[in-house]
């Protein structure tokens, strides 16, 4: 009998770890929010993650427990781990993934580079700290933020004066993470691999362009680096993998400032828009390495297979068209473009496909990449 | 929506076809023989490939048909195409796939370099073609055979005695088709992709490497290639996808003679197992290649990831263990092997899986690839 890996999430993180699953021969099995999700071809089941029923129902019909997303609560995840199930990444890694305010503590206690920050109830601490930091600031709920979302920067701590009415209605008390607003030259992402025996692999550091707070492209690995900085990041991403006791996939999003220190921005405990790359870019794809990763097998060789390699996401896809109807065009003038798109519903912003290209000249690709990408635009 | 791909019958060509239909945004559909087949996840329906009713319900839920394999009867495809269904490669192509002594007669008609043989109905039509041909020729069921079976060397007429007693209770008659053993120095095959409007993309020629007429080892491209032999197999490639109207994938099985000489073995209209590396070693593979084919999209680029790829089949399996045990092992020790299994139970001489590895040194690849497959064997 294959192995069986279940999925709480049916996006497209799920739908993208068919394809190694099915090359390997490993089952994988999705908990699905509802029917016809990205992930369809692979759901088993349809339900509410927030639900502990639903969830250990799910769970009891597989070898492992992972996740397309960090949302499922903390209290659903610690009966899971009561009831004996192998959830990877655990409770007590995620965690750190889902409270941005619990990350920024546990960074600073592993020593890890990052901005100054600190956590603020009220109108008047945010602006002490604005105040400390030539007045400007980037504030961040600690919870369910993603894409852009629940993070803005200030300049005033009236600026956030919603936030904090909503914390104050809160029971559970709470506050805001504040960051100082960094210099940065770029941001980079570091991926890193950790299986529960312990066995670590880091994939190369890239460079993610962001657009309105979304990223829209990757370049791997990151270019004109300065010196170490691969072997500073790769360190940053095992540092935090096994401080944290990450199982699975790891990406660490990073600012590279303008006086080339890294820092660290951001964590994703599951495969990341940052590693779509990998797909055709690296001898193992971060999806078949994710699986790999939480059903403790030996971990599969991260190295590039060329020199270069670009991702450009679609964001929206066509307005008035269907995505499929763009192929012909996309596919007769980018013979190399490697398409992927998620069977998505194109919408203005939504994240639908991306392109990979890969090759050796890396101004020659990514004009390919982001040439292919714009066949998929409106 | 989607657009959608029926493929006929429920192997693990179908099944490899799951990945790239996930990835570019394709839904396939499969019609499985019966239930749990290497490409069950995407089985949409069960039932008899033979019976026109079945075929003709599943192939008007989708936009064009296709085959894991050639078996489906004539009557059925002519059936299909008269009810308006895209059937590709069409009942015109596929004739000469499912027929040898047409496939023959085809060859000679267009100028295609063969061995030299003869249709014969009776032992004494035999031994006549012994005599002109040193005492030994191959005699083959012009239907049926694959991976060796129907297929025999023979020295005598007797030999083949009991093929002419099953051709004369055959109230269709017919006859046996009969070639010079040819003095070959080695295996190749050529892969070449067309689309029905007439775009056509040739892989590179390989090495392909039996064992008791079952595939054992691809090597792409083929090494030590004499001056011009991928020119020449390419022009009989794509002479052949034109002269029968091949529509997705061709591979044309070749010999390479001692005195460097290409001849036209066996054809193969769909994906095929010499073409398995084209997974992890050509920028489209031969899986995603055929979608592209049937659906009348532009052909994606064939050109290899590297200098050199190896695949090697997992031939039977471990005999008292699952697959899945031999992970472990497998991967820890080569981690640059690309491991694929069907999901199908180990049986002796059963393909189950394959591994490919592709790099820059062939004899480290070979290693590597071979090594990693042994792990999966008794």
């Amino acid at each position: 009998m294959a192995l069986r890996v279940g999925v709480v999430g049916g996006g497209q993180l799920a739908r993208m770890m068919i394809a190694p699953a099915v090359e390997l021969g490993v089952e994988l099995r999705v908990l699905a929010e509802q029917p016809g999700m990205a992930a369809a071809l692979a759901a088993t089941a349809v339900g509410d993650y927030r639900d502990a029923d639903t969830v250990l129902a799910f769970a009891r019909e597989v070898d492992v427990l992972t996740f397309d997303h960090e949302h499922v609560p903390q209290e659903v995840l610690a009966l899971l781990v009561e009831e004996g199930v192998a959830v990877r990444p655990g409770p007590g890694a995620l965690r750190f993934a889902q409270d941005k305010l619990a990350m920024r503590a546990r960074m600073d206690e592993l020593g890890m580079p990052q901005p100054e920050w600190a956590a603020v109830t009220s109108a008047a601490g945010l602006q002490e700290f604005l105040d400390a930091h030539d007045g400007a600031a980037v504030v961040k709920t600690p919870r369910g933020g993603y894409d852009g979302k629940g993070v803005r920067v200030v300049r005033s701590a009236t600026e956030a004066e919603d936030w904090f009415a909503t914390l104050a209605e809160d029971a559970r008390g709470g506050a805001l993470l504040v960051e100082e607003l960094v210099d940065f030259r770029r941001e980079l992402a570091q991926q890193v691999a950790r299986r529960p025996s312990g066995e670590v692999r880091s994939y190369p550091v890239v460079e993610t362009v962001q657009r309105d707070g979304v990223c829209a492209e990757v370049v791997a690995p990151a270019p004109h680096s300065p010196e170490r900085l691969d072997e500073v990041a790769a360190a940053i991403g095992v540092g935090i993998a096994e401080g944290l006791d990450v199982t699975g996939m790891l990406a660490v999003e990073l600012f590279e400032t303008t006086d080339e220190r890294v820092l660290v921005n951001e964590l994703a405990m599951r495969p990341h828009n940052s590693g779509h790359w990998t797909q055709d870019g690296a001898v193992t794809s971060q999806f078949e390495q994710h699986l790999r990763a939480v059903l403790d097998l030996p971990l599969g060789d991260p190295s590039p297979r060329a020199a270069w390699s670009v991702m450009v996401n679609i964001l929206g896809g066509p307005q008035n068209a269907s995505i499929d109807e763009r192929f012909a065009s996309a596919m007769a003038e980018h013979p190399s473009a490697k398409i992927h798109t998620y069977g998505k519903e194109p919408r203005p912003g939504r994240k639908v496909g991306h392109v990979n290209v890969t090759g050796d000249d890396l101004d020659d690709i990514a004009y390919e990449a982001r040439a292919a990408a714009e066949h998929f635009g409106d």
